[in-house]
């Protein structure tokens, strides 16, 4: 009997985080194990006791004859401030300097575990939002996009530059980038959005806030609106396009000649809802 | 106790199930939750026993002083062939015909369930070979590429068709389309793949193998060699430049007049080591 309420809560423990923001019926459970609902409801306690205990995430119980449990998965703020503490640590490798003050990324964002980091992070600041997709440009944003994503489960919307035979019939807008001054294309297959959406936007860079800005007129031919914009890196400059957004790394400065970069904390402390309701340190 | 043991359990599975392919030291879970070794071995047979019975994946215990425990994801059989039928089902909807013949699978792609599913197994085909990184083409095969790379705990190295100034110095090679002998371009950034890497490559759609055969030139441009080959879909083409791979879901047949599409299960069982070991369904 205690061997199979192991094995019950590793199961569980399991099907509950593969399947984030998902309302999971006891009945599913009960099925599952040929378990009495209340021994189901048991379990359930003492994985949200432990998840929460441990900042995995939390369990919210749904009631009624419908109900059930939905897992949305926390960051702690200890192990977030360490996390990007140690992002911004990375970033300001001298190493990482191109010519034109540019800074080399592709590493980081191809690193699943620091993109899952990143995913869980922006995607805990938008689990008490309705959203219905999330959306990101071709090609570096689309690592963090799904990220997100896929604790929040939903879709993700990619937003390309050209328009390819593979995505059919395409809209297609044109916008100015926030610090180049050019005009930009940008084009979406007409299929993958649904009309009257609400999208968190999401890019791995923001400096003018151009390409936000594009994918905010493109939602309007979808007559969508945005549910969030987050983004891992924006860059320091005085008239972004964007004033309500959530970034993990500032990038305060970059000096060519000296080889300097300095970055610091973005604004996630202090435009996410669940750390600004008081959670002590 | 009986608490203390559950409580273990949960956060070890989730710790785990986020580390997969990495050694985890028997040490590190003693002193997280200050238990001694053998309550910490007799918690992860416990895993194990579940792990395996559950479909969910194996532990791989390695004995000795710097030894410890690692988490391998499978699917089970039965699973797979589900997934892969009901991928073949999605696929053949006649809805996603394009003109020309293509297929519209930006909806697949999207979703990160189901690119989960497609990552899992794709991954546990090549759990036991050794990768040091997922190679693919921007930008349909990054969310795959990422899906296997997470399982594996491997980086992701993207090849683009033209390069960036983000990417720093590149390399790039001319090679030709296997299926329409176009003369395209491919770009890899320097400091993104090491010298001698064993690489996965990835791509979600495979007809001619032409940009399969354009990585592989890539990466004798870096010293690297091919690990393994996957592709989500493969069409059928009497003359691909590609013989080893696997796929998962096969394109027979496109019949744009009749709006008719024709899908059957990939290689997979064929290729896949874990289900050639005589594993009964």
């Amino acid at each position: 009997m205690k061997f199979r309420r192991s094995e019950r809560i590793i199961d569980m423990t399991h099907y509950l985080l593969e399947h984030p923001h998902q309302l999971v019926s006891l009945t599913l459970f009960a099925e599952r194990f040929g378990s009495a609902k209340s021994s189901i409801s048991e379990d359930l306690a003492i994985i949200k006791e432990t998840f929460e205990k441990r900042g995995i995430g939390t369990l919210q119980t749904v009631p009624g004859a419908a109900g059930g449990v939905k897992f949305y998965a926390r960051v702690d703020k200890k192990t977030a401030k360490n996390f990007i503490a140690e992002l911004c640590r990375q970033i300001e490798n001298p190493g990482r300097l191109l010519p034109g003050g540019y800074l080399y990324i592709m590493d980081l964002l191809g690193n699943p575990s620091t993109i899952n980091k990143i995913g869980k992070l922006l995607a805990s600041a938008y689990a008490d939002k309705k959203i219905d997709a999330v959306m990101t440009v071709a090609a570096k944003g689309i690592p963090i996009a799904h990220a997100i994503a896929a604790h929040l489960n939903v879709p993700v919307v990619v937003v390309r530059r050209d328009s390819k035979v593979t995505e059919g019939s395409t809209v297609s807008i044109n916008y100015v980038s926030g610090s180049t001054k050019r005009i930009q294309a940008m084009v979406l297959s007409k299929r993958s959005l649904k009309e009257g959406s609400k999208v968190l936007l999401v890019d791995d860079f923001m400096k003018g806030g151009g390409t936000i800005n594009g994918m905010i007129s493109l939602l309007a031919e979808f007559n969508a609106s945005v549910a969030g914009i987050a983004v891992l890196v924006e860059a320091e400059y005085p008239d972004c396009l964007i004033d309500d957004y959530i970034s993990l790394v500032k990038l305060q400065n970059v000096n060519e000649k000296d080889a300097a970069i300095s970055v610091v904390e973005g604004n996630y402390f202090i435009k996410n809802n669940e750390f600004l309701q008081g959670e002590s340190e």
